[in-house]
């Protein structure tokens, strides 16, 4: 491969297209843009844009993604949760509908693509491990939460919004007199309709005889009904006249050539937002694309996926978009309409192309209640509670973890519901990781095994304290073994020697070095030995290179029989390990 | 001991006070007055207080903690690292001098004394874990250079000021014309004579037959000597009236009864510095406490410690004072001269409060100079760059954190400095163990030990791949693994089995289980299996909790070597490891 076919996958299945493919490609792409319709026009009202920009989203992004991505399977364009963190971050800056909110998008989504390049060129994509699978499960169900409900009010065709669950649930009580009941059976009637789609129009299909692909594929395309007859259903009754609210003049264009707005004040209150939404969006795309790829013993590789993120991002910054990402369910979609290459994406780029062209004049009648609709619809599919009750079973800290997630989501909006995830993760790792299980170890009679003296019957010297850290040693718990081991000793004057078994011991860092050191000054000043056992090769040279080695009270022993054979020899007292010492793997 | 006291240590050693401790402690009292009267006019100056409150803050203070702390001899009061940080909290709320000023630094003093009693009372203690001994060893060392150069004015006799050492050093070359000779000749005398003091007085006073501890004190007590004469040199040639700042008219007064503002503003602004204080505050005095208490082999309660320093800020915010903590050069005298209980804080506390009643207008001719003269030499002996040397060599991590922080605080100031240093310790951290060691290991021929196949000489059974993971699985290390097993079988299509040997696993969190089952997923969709060995105890408990165990393609083995065996019967090669199995420990 040419090194700048590293950057540029397109060049690698590029020069195998064949015609095969492309019939193939072209296939998945129609019936991705037949899907992609509604739900573009869908996630641009969920960000608070208009109705255009979010086929102008999926245009541009999809292309650049083509070039640089190197997921097969995945469609790139608006997604719902990114389109609630596009809104919750613009709604500080502007009103929506005016001319400041449609460019602080742009810039938004220039950030989070210079973001996610930069990620991909220094291979920062580690960073995306911090958020844990619980808090992003949390996170996105009660994302799909405050998505729904804030939906609501377009069913109801009611006023109002909010960024969290309580101004939301505050807002649709106050304005629910004013329910425009047309819209309200408008909206539950497409509602009903498209669960219905979903739940129970698949089966029927399958008895029809369909394969379960296309069954599948054709309950995904559900949408697609809903807006065509509400549509004719307000252009037939004039409803537009009653008070339905409807997409309404929408420009016959290409994407336009925009500039996002640069100002270091603007960067300056969106550069949070736009790393939460690069973070979210490449965990989001990165697990669509390899549970995909899998699926075909392919691999994708992260850091250029956050390249073909970023292009995407930058793409419909600059063609009047908003942030984009993978999206899970036209990503199977495509997956499922058998695309085999990222040019099955290009070509639906041209089918939207076409339909930003042509078709929207046909759209003027849709309902925005039939859009709310398929995102409540949508959305509903990822709200899925059970993470809490399956966190609980398994670890209590994860519980925490999501709980607060949660809890902080719906009642304090995305961005501190997200942060907040990421940091009482990191909080409670660090608290687990700072007062570390340290087993007090004796020998099993009759071998060389060590076990905790408080789970097997095991001899021990009185002379001889020894005590297995199972964790590695750094800042956060260097003072507890300080304070575990001082406590020890000074409790049980009887005690000589501490030995420390390292089997588990995987870094000393420079602060646990100076608690050792701290350990082994005061154990000498009370006349103790303080010796180590079993230490790892890299924890070893790291200690060669300090003067601790120097200045140990005790030594270093290869295993932890041998340290305590010779600590016993050291300590007068007759001990019960006083047997004749075997040779490890006599049989060998 | 009766559960009151736990909170209340005076309960504990009041009971057992005789006629002997209490001649000990009011030696030691005598002593650290003395030291410490120009010690907190010091400070005051330091932290932009009048001087006055300098004596405040070591009254209430060192009774509260006598009676709440652990420590048999720290002495709590105004230091120089929290007099700065308190300097460049209250330096963005009011000016110098004014009463908003005053009244910030009670309200800090207050949020500090609330913050520690918490954290006390909460056991929250290990939180300051997080400051390792690297950060703060390179903050105390900027700190020091921040008060030192900041110091400099004062010794000069110009204006200025700063809160780095950008700052600092552009505002003493702009003021260096309007320096001061008087000032300049009485501040340089003085800083001259107690660096003598420091480093020629106390060899002298050995040779001259003194033991090392009353040298050691004499040696302390410099600064009274300074404090005398360059106050009588002032006097006596006027000084006052041709440009030598003065410390000026000091109200004789007991410690007054102050309230702070308790503004939800001022508390939100006040806030973030008040938590690194008592953090910072904390983790110096705990350090000194431990230190005295292991040489006499007692012990101090981080717990109970953190109580007292509470109690000793909520006292200094109600009686005129600014945030406090435990000093080390006063607690050493204090150890030194021999203090055997916190009474001997309490008679300090006394002889302050004479001071502050009766001495006052004695130091009206104070010069300024040389109260800037003792912080500068007593700082210096703060500053110690080797940090940066010691960490390059044990660690590039910890060398990156200190320089972090000691660059961060030089250009930044003391608050970003401390938070920077922390959060990339953290970040390193989890970075570090985000990519932890994997180890392919093989099985040593003859044994039943499995090493490293890239260390040692190695059997290993080409159908079966075995990965020992150096690190406990968590969410920053869960996709690192599915990346690197996937990528490990995709390379290389004869593997059938995946032994994970969790030898070093202490932990398997939500987000690694739920790439365990991923990788399980994805192995056996490829028809391999995945297998672990010598799972820990308490992880194996917590599996057990999931269906993990349900769904896993392979099985479970004791012993690495249980489990070599099993796969290589389930591949059909045969394979170098095809030797009879020889029970483990059958000579026990």
């Amino acid at each position: 491969m040419p090194p700048i076919a590293r950057y540029l996958p397109i060049l690698d299945w590029g020069r195998r297209y064949d015609r095969d493919t492309l019939s193939d490609d072209l296939i998945a792409a129609v019936i991705v843009t037949i899907m992609l319709i509604p739900q573009s026009l869908a996630y641009a009202l969920l960000a608070g844009m208009p109705p255009e920009a979010g086929l102008y989203a999926s245009i541009a992004p999809i292309m650049l993604y083509a070039i640089f991505g190197t997921s097969r399977a995945l469609a790139v364009g608006p997604v719902a949760v990114v389109s609630l963190m596009t809104a919750a971050a613009l709604g500080q800056i502007a009103q929506q509908g005016t001319i400041g909110y449609a460019t602080a998008a742009l810039t938004l989504a220039a950030l989070s693509g210079v973001i996610l390049l930069a990620m991909g060129l220094f291979r920062l994509g580690f960073l995306a491990n911090f958020l844990s699978h619980p808090v992003i499960a949390g996170f996105i169900t009660a994302s799909g939460v405050i998505i729904a409900v804030g939906q609501l009010r377009h069913v109801l065709g009611i006023a109002g919004g909010g960024d969290n669950l309580i101004e939301l649930v505050e807002s649709l009580l106050r304005n629910l007199p004013d329910t425009n009941f047309h819209t309200l059976a408008l909206g539950a009637s497409a509602t009903a309709f498209l669960f219905w789609v979903r739940r129970g129009l698949k089966p029927m299909l399958r008895r029809a005889g369909l394969g379960p692909r296309m069954a599948d594929i054709f309950a995904k395309a559900g949408p697609v009904a809903a807006v065509v007859a509400t549509t004719l259903v307000v252009w037939g009754f004039d409803l537009a006249n009653r008070g339905v609210a409807i997409v309404g003049e929408v420009p016959q264009s290409l994407p336009p050539l925009t500039l996002p707005d640069f100002s270091p004040d603007l960067i300056g209150q969106l550069f949070l937002p736009a790393l939460l939404i690069s973070v979210i969006g490449f965990v989001e795309s990165i697990s669509v694309a390899q549970t995909l790829a899998a699926k075909k013993r392919e691999r994708v590789k992260p850091d250029q996926e956050l390249i073909g993120l970023g292009a995407a991002n930058l793409g419909a910054a600059f063609s009047g978009g908003f942030p984009v990402t993978g999206g899970f369910s036209r990503s199977v979609v495509n997956f499922d309409a058998g695309a085999r290459t990222p040019a099955a994406g290009a070509f639906t780029a041209v089918g939207l192309a076409i339909a930003a062209l042509a078709l929207t004049p046909l759209i003027h009648f849709l309902p925005k209640a039939t859009l709310a609709a398929t995102i409540i619809v949508a959305v509903l599919s990822l709200v899925d509670f059970t993470i809490l009750t399956r966190a609980w079973a398994y670890s209590k800290a994860d519980f925490l973890a999501v709980l607060t997630t949660i809890l902080v989501t719906l009642g304090f909006g995305v961005e501190l519901g997200v942060s907040s995830g990421v940091a009482i993760s990191i909080l409670l790792y660090l608290f687990r990781t700072s007062r570390p299980h340290i087993a007090e170890v004796g020998r099993i009679p009759g071998t060389e095994h060590f076990r905790n003296i408080l789970r097997h019957k095991v001899e021990t010297d009185p002379g001889t304290v020894s005590l297995r850290v199972d964790e590695s040693l750094y800042f956060a718990n260097a003072r507890f073994l300080e304070d575990y081991i001082l406590d020890r000793v000074t409790r049980d004057k009887a005690i000589r020697n501490v030995i420390l078994q390292c089997t588990a011991v995987n870094e000393i860092d420079m602060s646990a070095l100076e608690s050792l050191e701290a350990i082994n000054t005061r154990l000498g000043e009370m006349g103790l030995s303080l010796h180590l056992s079993e230490v790892k090769g890299p924890v070893m040279d790291r200690l060669k290179q300090s003067h601790f080695l120097d200045v140990l009270t005790g030594r270093v022993f290869l295993s932890q029989h041998e340290a305590v054979l010779a600590t016993m020899q050291r300590g007068a007292s007759a001990s019960p390990l006083d047997t004749t010492p075997e040779p490890r793997q006599a049989q060998g």
